[in-house]
């Protein structure tokens, strides 16, 4: 079996097994059925022999995961945070709640995964002008968890590791050829998986669509100190800022029951008052929707995917939404671009699919034939914790397997 | 040498070199300089073998060429045509020309390429809804040109052609790994390579962007129907409708001089007028280069290209053109995505660039291993010539090597 999938010759894979045994990677789990000759022994991955972190850096959550080598999330936290606060706040949190969940477990971290809000160069790991991250731009992450935790960390666009996670939990969307997942809430990016596999692009910024101009954008103001961005006229910042002037101009009496009483006017109460049936909200709603779709439609053209899933926070948006964004992109696309396109909503989420994404993420780049073969002899990854030795071992502009 | 280049045995070489050798596809070329053992055996494509045909059609234009079996262009026809007259007189006269280049040439077609300026189906060589040639929409041009040339044929979008051509040509382009190539005339498209190989996307349109709303688009209506595309503001025709409007008010001297001679306005004038000095077309071709620049920082943030080519009409202006155009783009695109970003004008013309590649993708196919594979025992590929057997062996939705 293990010859016909990995299409090496026996004696290759026979010397390979026996290098992960002895390190302790993969243990005996019996013997098989046998197909006429000798039983064939079965082997698995020794789970617990090490741990992998995921952290997952929102706008304004933080989770930090812990992971077996198999990828299974043993436990989480999360915590409110406000990635404006800059590095030094943020991390060290995330160092507490990591020491917190790793405890009293005895195996140790062998992996890293750390998702930002925010364009990372992948190959140095480094947050390159993040628009919503002041502080953090080209902080060194990573070598400061490398050298807290001693084990290799990876960094990445948290949309990407969202987009991992889906796929790792999605056996459909894991199999789609071509897929764009779009996060949408209070900021927008996507994911290009192209084969199975993230693309990153030259540089790892692909998917970074949250400050596109589009068509509707007008004068409006971006936080990028730009003009007409996608997530200033259609993020989650944006639904709000709107759904307050509905309020304050008794547009809608649903939000301003609501801003009378909160004082705030969030996206969530937005979606809330128009599923009550509040029109003006439902009217807001239903444009900033298509205006997604709108830009969603240009993408769907340039890059033909099979599969568009919906994630963040619209993934929790009722039918009302997803049917002006399907439409809009059913509109404005190439109609052969859509021919065989599916339009799907998210199913796990966000904070599961941000940290499940940064632990695969983790998990994949260790395991990578590459990185293996590096740290195989001396027995642990924690042999891989200099960051100029993992850079150096990544290929800068290849996607990666996920 | 080729054991190290192609990674397999020696013995499995030494079979497919001796079945090459009896199709007469490969022969000998002598012996190379001995490196201590004994002296290598040289070997080289039999290029004279067989002829490809490389079909070019454009919105006005016609090209035609043949090639030996290495991409060579042997010969060309051009001649000016109304694409929208529709596939008979078109594919009519594609086969006069070159029934007229293989002439008295010995050699049989072994391959045919064809791009058209339209999304394509590529799995079946379909035309699907094309905005800009009336009557063709799922027109059997693989059937037609198979059944009369007895050779297979593959069918792709021009701008896919045109971007493997210029690869092919261009060195530095071939080895880079992310490019965008835009062709940008009269109509507006683009190509998408990836790691040396064109991406199609799930059903072969990818990269069709001339019809992507745009933020300055508002109201004009294109020729797809929709209001504000790209072609519409940015393309030439855009450009020749809004210089009449400046030669009409006298806005611009220059260009009413030509509309008073020549009675029409074609982009090149505006450019022209540009160049001479004339106010008013000069404002008009900035303006109309930075909305083009403006879409492309769009597709740069999104993708995350190491290259931008551009190609067609645009290749030809001067670098005011090109200085608006990544002006736009380095203002709007993500400051990471233009980090190493080169942006360049294509090196070919594009009539020579459109057949280059329709030769190329042919060669690419008809000699890719399936294929190969196929009809070896044949002794020659137009024992592929039924379109069936043809698709089921290509797989639709993977980017092929170029």
């Amino acid at each position: 079996m293990l010859v016909e999938q990995v299409g090496r010759g026996r004696s290759v894979i026979a010397q390979r097994v026996s290098e992960l045994e002895s390190a302790g990677l993969i243990e005996s789990a019996g013997l098989g059925p046998s197909s006429g000759g000798r039983a064939p022994r079965r082997l698995r991955l020794a789970a617990e022999r090490g741990l992998a972190l995921g952290v997952d850096i929102a706008a304004t959550e933080l989770v930090v995961g812990v992971a077996d080598l198999t990828g299974t999330v043993l436990d989480t936290r999360q915590q409110a945070i406000d990635v404006a606060d800059g590095p030094e706040p943020v991390l060290s949190l995330a160092e507490r709640l990591a020491d917190e969940l790793v405890g009293t477990r005895t195996a140790p971290v062998w992996a890293i995964g750390v998702g930002v809000p925010g364009p990372v160069e992948f190959r140095t790991g480094l947050p390159v002008v993040p628009p919503i991250m002041p502080g953090w731009d080209r902080y060194p992450i990573r070598d400061r968890l490398a050298a807290r935790f001693r084990a290799p960390v990876w960094v990445d666009n948290d949309v990407n590791l969202m987009a991992l996670g889906e796929l790792r939990s999605d056996p459909d969307a894991g199999t789609a050829g071509h897929v764009l997942y779009v996060r949408a809430g209070i900021g927008i990016g996507a994911a290009i998986v192209m084969d199975g596999k993230l693309y990153r692009g030259a540089n790892g910024s692909a998917g970074d669509i949250g400050h596109v101009a589009i068509p509707e954008g007008g004068s409006i103001i971006c936080r990028c100190g730009n003009l007409g961005c996608l997530e200033a006229v259609a993020g989650g910042a944006a639904l709000a800022r709107d759904g307050r002037m509905l309020a304050e101009s008794r547009q809608s009496p649903a939000l301003a029951a609501v801003l009378a009483q909160a004082r705030a006017i969030r996206p969530y109460d937005v979606a809330q008052a128009a599923e009550k049936g509040d029109r003006a909200a439902r009217a807001l709603l239903q444009r900033t929707s298509a205006l997604l779709g709108g830009t969603l439609a240009t993408l769907v053209s340039f890059y033909n995917p099979n599969l568009l899933v919906l994630g963040g926070g619209i993934a929790r948006a009722k039918a009302r939404v997803l049917a002006a964004i399907r439409e809009a992109i059913y509109r404005r696309a190439l109609p052969l671009a859509t021919q065989d396109l599916r339009i799907e909503v998210s199913t796990l989420p966000e904070e599961v699919s941000g940290v499940t994404g940064a632990v695969h993420l983790a998990l994949d780049e260790v395991f990578s034939p590459a990185n293996l073969e590096l740290w195989l002899e001396a027995g642990s990854p924690t042999a891989l914790d200099h960051s100029a030795t993992v850079t150096t071992t990544l290929p800068a502009t290849r996607p990666r397997s996920i």
